[in-house]
């Protein structure tokens, strides 16, 4: 074992400089751990004029070529995010025998398999434990631990940012926009918030986990994505008294008929362990044929949480480099599944309506689902106004399309005034 | 890489059986996962005559010297439970260069250490996830994923006998010995519950979780350990109106002053992670300096969820098998800290009592508590017996030493009848 490992940290936002300050923490405790020093060799930044509280800034570089033509350096620490540069530095790290930790959820979710072939060639490891629920243990556990289960199962709150306002929503009732400004005050939304309130950023990582959980490789185009900005506060209180609490929940599933992967809201019973994962906490609830159900929660995002992740993997890069056996775990997809299409998934779905209030409407809104073979499972009338009542639904398990057609029926019929929501529910209400 | 693995198993009953049914299930999946077939080998049990289903009995042999002595056996698969004959035949196995993976709680809590020490010096694989929370992994993620971690606490419901009957109690009102009938006549009890119910079950667990997580020695003697059989229906339901349930909590924490390790019943308020782990699932929560909270949660045992666990660690050592590197992580203790005394820990504690219904009491009371150091954060009065009243208090954080001696000075107090009850609390109630 060399006498020290160095890394270069690609990157020095908030996750980079969680990284470098658990580097100095645990400076002692390397020796012991790895058997090696480990230190930061250069940190590549856009900007090497910004003042960096505490940083040594004798290591601040903005050029690529120090760290890629520096053969001292063994690891790279990618944490620019986004696709480009991020791909060709790490395309070029793992082409100059560099291993490589990442938390680019995009980059892995887009093109992580034909990096992880990459790495295998050049026998380098690609890690990315930090690219999924930040600093909560999956990748490992699912790749390694559950590695003799078939994973049938997983759901996930992985975006803490639209939990945080679905918590808002639900513990102080009030309206998205409230939620999602308050969240925008407290520095948790990104400035363009789009890419967690519409469900992108779980639909990639839901892509990551299911790659990992079913051993195939699915892809973020793979994954049907909804976010929560048309989720009301009626909503939220309706789910109440149906004994539920909304939640933005990533699924995948493997069936024998194929693999379901998507974002929605959903309905989740409130004895169900996801359903008290609150604020800005994340969790990957899985189910595997020999462990049956099992739940991972902690924080998935933030400075340290999230450097915990990269150092975890930083950490085994280093015990693998003093065996001499990096990328002993790459790629586990060797799979060939169908992936479904949305149409054809099947839900129970919660819809709210505003009807007429006149005698034959509800036979009629009922006819029209179950003609679609949507079969009613709870319905609820409670709010009337002058001539119309608020109506809400609970449909059985259906396949979307044929659930999509009794709405779009619905909708042409003159007493549906407003058909105001559709949101998934959970399989099982009395989980 | 070997074309096949050959696995021999020690003990064919719940455990055991889990083993041989997922080998079985994965057969098709192994050489994708591991570059080999994986086979049962050999089956040692006591009783060779006994009829197993599903099993090829010409795998079974009650000679020790079957396995030993038959250099096509690369693993060893401990499932016997106790410490002899499991010591000698690990320890045999590790001399002949065999890797060992055990569920074996008892043996890695008092032997662990040696065991591993001697799985180095043969660069042989010793794993054990299985011994801890059955499925749920824990001893990896703590070994690798949070290994950047100074982990300060653990608090695990690592116990399913004890989590199941306390969740009778609660939820439906049942005393304590009733519902350890129930526990046993749906056979989750064993047939001397002891070891569960005084909690010494849960004492091994956390020894080696501490030791894991502290990265230094603790064995099942340094814990201290108090069980759930003086809990009755009424302390439940004073938890309940102080907005907690009351579970069995195998406690570690890492201070500056030292290390605690305790199992004991706790009020933990209801917002907490751990209080909604119910029925007979079992829970680890982990403090970590960058990590923050996290929880890992799901079954405790069983014959498939703990199988699973043993199998991701049979594929592990294939896997190292393949690149040449068992033993690449063995064990994790470096350090050298003090533990403290149960005499010396801090806790806040519920007690109830029965006072003699006259003025001045209370006031006596709560002179006492305060002459020992020990303040009384609440109080409550509900029900009066005739010249009597039951009396409950919550005492903040005092060391136990103090908090006992105030104790035996009321309880030498004529007008207190009765301390019917002393359970520690939670630090933080308003989680």
């Amino acid at each position: 074992m060399k006498e020290k490992v160095r890394v270069a940290i690609l990157g020095l936002g908030t996750v980079g400089s969680g990284v470098y300050k658990i580097i100095q923490k645990q400076k002692e405790e390397f020796p012991f751990k790895v058997g090696a020093d480990v230190e930061v060799a250069k940190i590549l930044v856009r900007n090497t004029k910004k003042a960096r509280e505490g940083v040594d800034m004798s290591l601040i570089t903005d050029k690529w070529e120090d760290i890629i033509n520096d053969e001292s350096i063994d690891i790279v620490v990618e944490v620019m995010g986004g696709i480009e540069p991020a791909k060709t530095y790490i395309t070029e790290a793992l082409e100059h025998d560099k291993h490589v930790v990442t938390a680019n959820k995009d980059l892995i979710a887009e093109h992580g398999h034909e990096l992880l072939e990459l790495a295998k060639e050049h026998k380098c490891d690609l890690l990315f434990e930090a690219a999924v629920a930040g600093g909560i243990p999956i990748i490992r556990p699912l790749k390694q631990c559950l590695a003799a289960n078939k994973i049938t199962e997983i759901m996930g709150i992985v975006n803490g940012t639209t939990n945080f306002i679905l918590t808002k929503m639900t513990d102080e009732g009030m309206e998205f926009a409230d939620a999602l400004q308050l969240t925008t005050d407290l520095g948790y939304a990104e400035a363009d918030p789009t890419a967690d309130i519409e469900g992108l950023d779980a639909g990639r990582k839901i892509a990551i986990l299911a790659s990992v959980a079913f051993n195939f490789r699915v892809t973020f185009s793979d994954v049907y994505t909804e976010g929560i900005s048309n989720i009301s506060a009626k909503d939220i209180k309706y789910a109440k008294e149906l004994g539920c609490v909304i939640k933005l929940i990533a699924t995948a599933k493997n069936s024998d008929t194929g693999i379901e992967v998507r974002v929605t809201p959903m309905f989740i019973p409130k004895a169900h362990p996801l359903a008290s994962v609150n604020d800005s906490f994340n969790a990957v609830f899985v189910h595997g044929d020999s462990l049956g159900d099992a739940m991972f929660y902690g924080r998935g995002a933030g400075e340290l949480p999230t450097a915990s992740a990269i150092m975890g993997d930083v950490i085994d890069v280093c015990r693998n480099m003093a065996f001499n056996c990096n990328a002993r775990i790459g790629c586990t997809c060797y799979k060939d599944l169908p992936i479904k299409s949305i149409n054809d998934i099947q839900s129970k779905y919660f819809v709210r309506t505003l009807l007429e209030d006149r005698p034959g409407t509800l036979a009629s809104v009922a006819s029209t689902f179950s003609s679609n073979n949507a079969s009613i499972d709870q319905m609820v009338q409670k709010t009337k106004y002058p001539g119309t009542a608020e109506v809400v639904f609970i449909i059985d398990n259906v396949e979307e399309s044929l659930f999509k057609r009794a709405i779009s029926e619905l909708r042409a019929m003159h007493y549906v005034k407003e058909i105001s929501s559709i949101i998934r529910v959970h399989n099982d209400l009395n989980y």
